[in-house]
């Protein structure tokens, strides 16, 4: 159900132990919290519970910050981490790119038409390319070039806009280079990047080369959350094209665009309607 | 997750209200029942809550009768209807056939194996062409025929089967006769049908030869409750195949038995795992 | 493959009868011309016969004027309709549009990008609202309001913006106006719409809306050929989405988006290559 | 289409060279053979030309040696190899399988059905459990147990059981035996196996422990002809299915059967339709 104008969402995590599900459904009900979809998982593997809990304040003056207060005070005995999202929250955004521009146009036509609750704050590249593009969203564009030397410095640059911005979120939508362990770590849990693979098949430069190469019949697309492991980072959504013996590499790479679209934006409708959980190399994913 | 042996499932319904899903959760605490999986859906179209959980008891002796009886008490005040259903549960179920063979093949491909928790009782048809198969799997087949006299007996007959062996579920493994709207009501609920097309486009006979006509590039599958709308019934699952202008309606009818039988069974499958509700004239399906 | 700078397509269609494939293999080779990918289909339903050919002149001073010239004479022994297009064709298009900009978002990319072949001569819409999206891509957009006294006149102007750019093509991108039985004779075989349903299931007016009534659990795209029999066009390509009973109408319209795109997009990139052919109440498409 | 009852299949490659597709289709004309489906493809990467035929004789006398004796002397100039399949063509067919029966049981009703049209020789395992499934459908079932000190032997057994009943494909149906660079080179272009992963991804043992370790949401399977790189042949068709945080190993084991019973299927289908075509390290597939 799309959430409507009044409906919040209660994210948390704890380790494994009974009660767990009891502590967040009671107190929703006492607060006068009306439950209209749930979701929660144990993982017995790594033994640790999730849960996601969209809820309506019967109320008409529901108050978040004592809402938060009080259920802190029980979710600590659980050691839960959780996390209020109000209705009309907009996750601040920052865009990183390079010249490829499919998976940035698409994000903005999301993004425009609010079927994105995010705010891009900033669109970020190593060329200036797809300057134009945003300036007709209206969204400042910052040029960091990068060379061998610059790097280090760039990355620092980039991260200045992150701060400064607010962003929540860093989207690397085609973003052609390797992000240093540093910046792997700041961001850890909050980027997303589209690999144009099926990873664990065709890491690296060039996957749809070495699809061709392979003569896979099936191409396709990984939006995963980045760690300094390169493409190795766990992974949120998958999508995949037929292929056929008569596209050459680039085919492979014009059919694998729209592919990439869709996996990268139904990762991060995911991630911003708060349906990933990072779970160590794995995500748990709430699906609607 | 697998449901492991020791995991239960409690699912359950009732008019929308505050609570309904702490009347669950907070007596499984008490019970000291592991939730190891949860999903609830409240319909604001219908006013009408849905759970369903899975659980692990703590203690050694965990006794369902007293469950269930303590249970009671609390749901009634919801109106909450409610089931239980233990680890090692096998739905008893009876399969209607005529002459087709694909989807009951499949089913007892499964069931023989193992991966579908259903212990057939019986296969009935209105043909005999299907008695080896059955033969082979050591059940009891039933032929029936049916002529315009002799419906209403044939189904006294079936229905007979359905009460002896206790069946809980009955399948209509591509069975191609109308039942009665006295034997759909008495099935309500408990009876899946697949038909060979994507409801309610080409409802009726020969579904293939119609989109033949209509010249689809898509051809489909639909598994749905039976009720006395012919072809009309909630649907459970649906799934598509690819066809094109060289194809045939006999090639149509090829292509579409693979789709058929895997809709079947994921219906069947989730019908038995208590991951279906009956809602009016829809159905709420909790995947996995 | 690609078409590479130097490919060229040959369509033609005939009565079924022998020799048809001859007549073309053994012109394109006394031509020297190099046969890069074929595909034939002869109907036996309808007695006729399909064959597309992409080619290279192995000479460099290719005259495609002689070439069809000399074609047309050994093609008529055979009744036969054929077509030749250039390597740099890029067909000349009219888009119409009412309010919804997904589709010609979408277009508009995929134009801007070079990855169709199409050259966009206007945008004509009975709404003002998406002139904004037409003129940051450059494109002239025409504003003709309609009511039903003003219908057959909006209709001539329309039809006057077709003649006047010379488009051969005309592309409904979710235009919610029903044209009448003159206008679509007039581009019978040269005009496309999306209709937001599977057909022939839903339809006619808010699909999505009858979809989710019905509580189907996939929903679709067809991209057809306009006839006068409202949403019974000769269909081009049908995409699926899965849809769940959490899924209000308006969650069946936001997931329905993507894959109208990619519908229209495929049925638009393939009638550009060349690769449909009207048949009757069908079509027959060359796949890639 | 579905080959009718006079359909016959006439396929052929060749290096890249002017009149390639006239020289077959020149002849058919001349031997007065209505074509009904063609298709060629001229790989300029391998510069090597594929073609397949789907035609009908018209003369009631049709005679196969004859005709292939007189192309040959056409097909020489061209280097080109060619065969000729007839409409009633049933190719003789050895199975291997170790322990798990999805993919053998499913090849089985193809079989019985009559939907594949091959001739099922034998079955042979290392192991005696799928024993009764061949007695049921009256296949000869070879059990050749396997160690390290007999895997030669063994081979050697198998061999002659391929030998001895002349088959003329060995489809490995979950066979987990790797297979000597000996056999591999006899049996190049005529073994298919089926590979429970997304080739590259995952290769040799345990593939979807792996999927689950590295948190895939997409499993799949890939058929593909052997050679004796192992799961590095020519892949022929490649399929795949969602999967969840929530789901296992074991999980992952069971949802795979489907897809890849489809998937090996889908390849013995087109390999014996004459449809699939060995080019180095790739395939050429013509679709239907």
């Amino acid at each position: 159900m799309s959430r409507s104008a009044d409906t919040w969402i209660l994210t948390a995590q704890c380790p494994s132990r009974l009660g767990t599900v009891d502590v967040v459904t009671r107190f929703l009900k006492e607060s006068r919290c009306y439950i209209t979809e749930q979701q929660s998982f144990d993982d017995h593997h790594g033994e640790r519970f999730f849960i996601r809990t969209e809820f309506r304040p019967l109320e008409p003056d529901f108050d978040a910050e004592a809402f938060q207060a009080a259920f802190a005070a029980r979710a600590a005995e659980f050691e839960m981490a959780f996390e209020l999202t109000a209705p009309d929250a907009r996750m601040p955004v920052v865009i990183m790119v390079s010249k490829a521009d499919h998976c940035l146009n698409d994000l903005l036509y999301r993004y425009r038409t609010g079927q994105l609750p995010i705010e891009i704050r900033a669109v970020v590249s190593n060329h200036p390319d797809l300057q134009p593009l945003a300036d007709w969203h209206g969204l400042p564009y910052y040029h960091f070039p990068i060379t061998a030397e610059t790097k280090a410095e760039q990355e620092a640059r980039v991260w200045e806009v992150v701060e400064e911005t607010g962003a929540e979120l860093v989207i690397l939508a085609r973003y052609m280079q390797v992000l240093s362990s540093d910046m792997c770590e700041k961001l850890s849990g909050r980027a997303i990047n589209i690999h144009h693979s099926l990873l664990p098949g065709f890491k690296g430069a060039k996957p749809y080369h070495q699809a061709f190469e392979k003569g896979v019949k099936l191409v396709g697309a990984t939006a995963h959350y980045i760690n300094d492991d390169l493409d190795e980072g766990p992974i949120i959504t998958q999508g995949v094209e037929p292929v056929g013996h008569a596209d050459d590499p680039e085919d492979l790479v014009a059919k694998g665009r729209d592919i990439e679209c869709m996996t990268l934006a139904r990762a991060v409708d995911a991630h911003v309607a708060r349906r990933v959980f990072l779970h160590g190399r794995r995500t748990v994913v709430f699906s609607r």
